[in-house]
């Protein structure tokens, strides 16, 4: 009997038969502003399932430590139990988002290397953004554990714009998140996909994420399958 | 002719016959919340000067370069010209504030080692929280710039904590500004005092502090003078 342990706002986590694997469920659930705005995005469960499939295997293939194990059905994958780390990690290639609204960063303009931020991850408290001295004081994480956090975003971040610039789509940032398996660990978790990135085409620079369910872009559904498309062939 | 050049929302800034000198006025005027909640504190501008002068000289014998030359009136101090470098630099010995607002920390508990946060100085953006990579990004200062001010923050934490506990006041957390003077040298800037620190009595925890406007403590004036008489004896 599977057993509901976590609700997200965009995924279930349930226990299986096995106690070191979990099955992750992607809903079509979509929120924004720490959960001020809500509706439903048709079939985007079962497209960013196949998009973080795509995605982790990719990585997985190129020697980064991941929860997933296998894509089970159109919105459901296994992947390894882990203890998450409280702290969402931004991997930023352009300006956007809250570099532009709460910094004054000009929208779009390429960022001369990439900036990684960590926002405590806390629906109660909205998910601030916080420093590498604020993750050590709550004890969320030690400066070993955080450099390696560090180092593997940012060797993902390669990892990525090389993937999706052959898929002609600009990276502009990313969230990951992270936890530590059975063995101590640090592995990748969570999900990879128009949900927690921005995805700009790489001519048009037309956003292919959730920023178009954010600000009433229109053709939510569309871009979210165009990235599926173009990632998933 | 003194001519204004500056209104914050503390001070305000005139030029003087020199041109490597300014002259430094502190007002009564009270702001919070980022400038939501205004009053006057009666004899503020005379009371912070006054503990401002008495530290910046006691930082100045321990040889922090800083922009104080002279206390010349009850309200007025003269001080080198500096560029001021847009960072806010915070130091936290024991969670209060932010800390225990945005990110959960147990008021009054004293942090492990001290924290050093950096804000954007902009009265528009609301002066937010960012971090180093913000700051080389946004070209507001760069490493070895941000590392001599992150020294000098830490230092002055050290002897600011000493000379706070001789006056039997717990040194809770404080805010400093840095300029650049005329030979591009770092020099610590602003004023520090009630406005900008958490001064709380050793032995009852009582705030002595700008946290007696910003949440309606009432004796706000007698506070500040008890620091005043302290301090200035």
């Amino acid at each position: 009997m599977n057993k509901l342990i976590y609700e997200g706002k965009a995924k279930q986590i349930y226990t299986t038969d096995d106690p070191d694997i979990y099955l992750q469920k992607f809903k079509d659930d979509a929120t924004a502003f720490n959960g001020l705005k809500k509706d439903k995005i048709s079939h985007k469960g079962e497209i960013n399932n196949t998009i973080s499939s795509v995605i982790f295997e990719y990585l997985a293939s190129k020697n980064i430590p991941t929860h997933f194990l296998k894509k089970i059905s159109d919105d459901e994958m296994l992947v390894k139990k882990v203890d998450i780390i409280k702290v969402e990690v931004v991997c930023r290639n352009v300006a956007a988002g809250s570099l532009v609204k709460k910094f004054g960063f000009e929208e779009g303009k390429d960022l001369e290397k990439p900036i990684i931020e960590y926002y405590l991850k806390s629906d109660e408290l909205g998910d601030p953004l916080f420093t590498d001295e604020h993750i050590y004081a709550l004890g969320l994480a030690n400066k070993s554990e955080l450099d390696v956090i560090r180092k593997m975003a940012l060797f993902i971040n390669d990892l990525l714009l090389k993937f999706f610039k052959e898929k002609n789509i600009r990276l502009v940032d990313f969230k990951l998140e992270f936890g530590k398996d059975k063995n101590n660990n640090i592995i990748l978790a969570d999900e990879i996909s128009p949900d927690t990135c921005r995805l700009w085409d790489m001519e048009t620079n037309k956003k292919l994420d959730k920023d178009r369910f954010r600000f009433d872009l229109g053709e939510v559904e569309e871009s979210y399958l165009e990235i599926k498309n173009r990632v998933a062939g």
